[in-house]
Formats: structure tokens, C-alpha cells, sequence
């Protein structure tokens, strides 16, 4: 399988890597938005402008694109899915439904597949959610985020005045989690289940009491959790923070019995110490998966929901069932 | 939907439970190969004699199989997988590709759909496998069983001289899951990964040290593992031991990076109170995306591996994308 990196940030490099771990997979171009001369990928793959794309037809099978949710995706994808097969990791809950139907119509209108939502949440994550319900009907779902790295928040915070750079974890509270998987179905807060702990670099002279207080208080960020802030040096920030770990839990705790007498719990545990590259891995498989729908005429727009396991592993039916089921 | 349960042991009556958990399924009659009129269910379905089965086709979309996977299935799915849709809980892992081969050919000619292997190990344990496996190809899986009771170990005990009864727990070695969540892929034998626990009632005057030894040196039972045998009381058996609990964890733990820098690890976890009703849960949602796959034309024997999963729940592709992506 051919296929194309369309962006190279965090998630291009990802799937520049996880390629080389899939025998099957060829990256044959990355395509940038930048100057293409500029660009050196980690493994000295090609880079191509973005919009020479089309002229590379024969050597695609699927484009990967690896752009950001707020404003570059909405018109990416459909752009590309009118012209290729994609996958892309749009993660704007709220906003998946008209993604969907856009990026439907466009693959439909150019007799290509699309994927879009790929990752781990959404991916991976709602994958669990969806299993966990169809089993256990009579439940309780909860969702644990962290200890990781959240851009977003980190980002809300450099934009306070008087802020260098900054650092977000979200880190779930462990008697949460606990109550969760005791099978009690707790109704937890919002400050319950997380806290933030924020790593800031404050400039030379400014207030640090106040970038505290606006932390604190940000509407929808931080003012619902408890947070706590602490100010370190840019040299701190370069040595201690430049990962990007994340992960995360989705239980689900249900009953079943004559009188709902026995309980379960189904728990899913990811623990990443990077986020990107773990996503990655799972937009690489189901560009794989894409691939074969669109061989086999099954065209528009898919979410890993409509991918049957199988179709996101390199090994054959006779040898899954072989050797995992 | 409208399922038929045919027998009614454990996994039967789980059917019927959870049946009702799902307002789109219906249980419109029981089979068993006993006589009808000696069988009451625990919810008032209608019992039949399993030889009648055919003369209520109309009121079956998809019989879910109750047997045993020693003796019952091989012969019992092929043969009504030619007359009907069908879902069996076949757990033999040697056998899988022979079984699958048989039940396929029946419902090719008889122009029906089939599923086998359903439940949680193989089942929702196997499908964790093929995805973690998908996502960090360059990586190490474990799984472990327990704690929970293992009714073919029970059985092996319950045949040595002067045992009345017996309940055998396999249980998970914390240290071995530790090793294995830190990512350092570590080499585990048998013994350290599992050990097990028997409970057993000893006829009067029967030989005690004897029977702890018989245990304890049984090939592949038991002479690869650290055992404990304690000797109860029937009563103390009935009190104590009369659930069926079970559950484990299925771990994949794998290197991504430039140079396996970053590890992760993707971890699924099920306690159950009830092995056969949890199972049943499975089968259930099973049913349903074997029903929908018969309409849709989708003949012959399947897996889990080939059931998107959409398929699996009540939802609407709108509503799941909505609610759960």
C-alpha cells in the first residue's frame, strides 16, 4: 500500500514512523504547505508542495492527512476525498456529524473511501464505548483522560499575557477511578474525576500572581478543576516537559442477572508515552483498512466503527483465526 | 430479532437474561434435548424438543447455540447452520480452523450466516489481540485469566478417587502483570505467570494427601503450576463457591520511535461476576449483527474479526457517531 503524508508535524513524523513498522505500507511523498526545501523528514522520505498533489496520482493508494481539527480539516478533507482515498483524526466531538456528511458527499461524488475521527479519542476509545455498551446494555459509562499532555490547554495558557511557554497535565484522581471500578456507578463532577497541573514559563518581571489567578479561573479550561501551577525555568521546561505522554481509561461497569445481581466492569487502558506516535499507529492501520474497502467498491465516508476488525491487520482470515481468536 | 436458545445450561439461561436486556431481541422458544416438560426457565419462555426445531423456522431469525464445546458443537453448529442463522460459543483454540471449515460449508449451502467463537476469550479477548497487534506491530502480547473459577479444572478434580465435589480458581500473579505493565516485555513461564487455587470436598474416610497429590502432579492441569489445595465442607462449598466468576487482562506493550524510545501499553481488563452471563451478553450482540448481515446477503461462517462494529449495537450509524465517536 502507497501512501501519502499530507502535513509533516507530529502526526506526519508519527506515520513516517509507524510506516517502517508495517512491511505492507510505503510512504512514497510527503506533501507541506511550507517550503518543500525546508522540510527534512526523519527518514529522508520525498516532500512535495501541497498542491502538486494531484500530479502524483499513480504513486497514492490513501493520503493520510495530518492537519490540525479547528481549521485546517473541515476543508481539507473533503477537498482531498473528492481526488483520493484519506484518513484523517478530526477530534471536534461536537462537530463530527457535518464533517462526516461533507466528507461523505465529496468521496461519494470522486468514487473514493473515506476515514475520518482515527485515533485513539476518537478511535480507540469510542471503539470501547461501543463494544462495552452493545454487551453490557444495562451500565454505566465513564471516560478517564491522563496523565498526559493536553496541547489545547497548554496553548490557553501561552496565551496569557506575560507567558513563555507553558506545559498541561491532565491527570485523573485515583479514588475516581477506584469508586468506577468497584462497580458502584458513582455519579462523579467534573472535578472529581480530573485535576490540571500546569508547568509555566513566566517572562522576566511579569506577575506571576496574576497568570495564576487567570489560569485558575479560565471559563471551560480550569475553572471547573482543581489546578495547580508551578513556575519553572525554560531550561526546566526543555529537559522535563518535551515529551508528550498521554493515555487514558474507558470503563464501563454494568449488570446482568434475574434482578441485576451480578456486576462486570470492562475496562480500557491506554498508557502512551507519545501521543502522536500511538495515533499514528492506528491512522496507519486504518489506512490499510481503507485501501481494501475501496478495492472491494465499498466508497464514502467510514468511521472505525465500520471497519471490520480484520480489515486493519496485515494477516490473512486463515492466520487471525489461527493464531489470535 | 427473534432468537431461539438451543440448551439450556448456564449460557442458556444466560441468553435468556440477556435477551432481556436488549428491547430489539426476542427469545421465541428454548431446545433442549431433555424432556420439554422437566424444564422450567427462569422467565417463562416456551420449551421445546430440540428435534422440533425446524417446524418453528418462521419464528427464527438466528439460534444462538448452547452447547458444549467438547462434544456438542462440532457436530451441533454444522448441522443447524445449514437450516438456520447461527452463534456458537466454540472455545476449543486447536480446533478453531476445522470447526470454522465445516460450519462454513453448511451455511454456504443452506444460504445462512454463521458465527463462532463468540464470548470473551476467544471473543472479546482475541479482538484486543488483533487491534493492539495492528496498532504497535513491533511490540509483545500477555494474557492473563482470573480470578475466576475454571470449570474444566473443576472437572479434572472432580474425577479423582474420593472427591465429591470441587471448584478450581485460576488466579493472575501480580507481580507477573506489574512486570508486564512497566513495558519491560519480560519472558514469563507458566508458573510465574498464574497460579491455582482448588477448594474440594473429600468423601468421608477418603485419603487427603492423596488427593492433594493427585491434584497437584496432574499433567498440564496442574504440574506446571504453583497449587493450593484446601479441603472444605460441602456446605462451605455451596455457600461460598456457588458463583462463577471470572475475567483477565489481555496486555500488548510495544515500541514506537525513530529508535523504540517511546513505549506504550494497551491493556483490557474484565472482572465478571458471572463468566456465563457476561459471555451470553456477547452472544447476544453477536446475534444481532449475524442477523443484519443475513440481510444484507453476507453468506457463510464468520468470525468477531469480521464483524464491524456497528454491527454489534442497536444504535444507528447517525446515533453512534453522534453519542459515542
Amino acid at each position: 500500500m502507497k501512501l501519502a503524508i499530507y502535513g509533516y508535524g507530529n502526526i506526519g513524523k508519527g506515520v513516517e514512523l509507524a510506516a517502517k513498522q508495517n512491511p505492507d505500507v510505503t510512504v512514497t511523498g510527503v506533501y507541506t504547505r511550507r517550503d518543500p526545501s525546508s522540510v527534512k523528514t526523519l527518514t529522508g522520505l520525498p516532500v512535495y508542495a501541497a498542491d502538486e498533489i494531484l500530479s502524483h496520482k499513480s504513486e497514492i493508494d490513501v493520503v493520510v492527512i495530518c492537519g490540525g481539527s479547528a481549521t485546517d480539516l473541515p476543508d481539507m478533507t473533503p477537498m482531498l476525498a473528492e481526488q483520493f482515498c484519506v484518513v484523517d483524526s478530526f477530534d471536534t466531538h461536537a462537530k463530527i456529524p457535518q464533517h462526516f456528511a461533507r466528507v461523505d458527499d465529496a468521496a461519494k461524488r470522486g468514487g473514493n473511501t473515506a476515514l475520518i475521527c482515527g485515533g485513539w479519542d476518537p478511535g480507540m476509545f469510542s471503539l470501547n464505548r461501543l463494544y462495552a455498551q452493545a454487551i453490557l446494555p444495562d451500565g454505566k459509562d465513564y471516560t478517564f483522560w491522563g496523565r498526559g499532555v493536553s496541547q489545547g490547554h497548554s496553548d490557553a495558557i501561552r496565551r496569557i499575557e506575560g507567558v513563555v511557554d507553558a506545559r498541561q497535565y491532565t491527570v485523573p484522581i485515583p479514588e475516581a477511578l477506584e469508586a468506577v471500578r468497584s462497580g458502584k456507578q458513582p455519579e462523579l463532577t467534573t472535578r472529581q474525576k480530573h485535576r490540571r497541573e500546569c508547568y509555566v514559563v513566566a517572562a522576566e518581571g511579569a506577575d506571576r500572581a496574576k497568570i495564576e489567578q487567570a489560569i485558575k479561573t479560565m471559563p471551560n479550561y480550569f475553572d471547573e478543576y482543581d489546578t495547580t501551577v508551578h513556575f519553572i525555568s525554560l531550561e526546566e521546561l526543555q529537559r522535563d516537559h518535551k515529551e508528550l505522554p498521554h493515555g487514558g481509561v474507558v470503563l464501563r461497569s454494568g449488570k446482568t442477572g434475574l434482578n441485576g445481581e451480578h456486576t462486570h466492569t470492562i475496562e480500557y487502558h491506554l498508557t502512551l508515552d507519545s501521543n502522536p506516535e500511538f495515533t499514528s499507529g492506528v491512522l496507519v492501520a486504518l489506512a490499510r483498512a481503507v485501501d481494501r474497502l475501496h478495492r472491494r467498491g465499498e466508497l464514502g465516508c467510514k468511521t472505525i466503527f465500520d471497519i471490520a476488525p480484520a480489515d486493519l491487520s496485515p494477516l490473512s482470515g486463515e492466520a487471525l483465526r489461527k493464531n489470535l481468536l
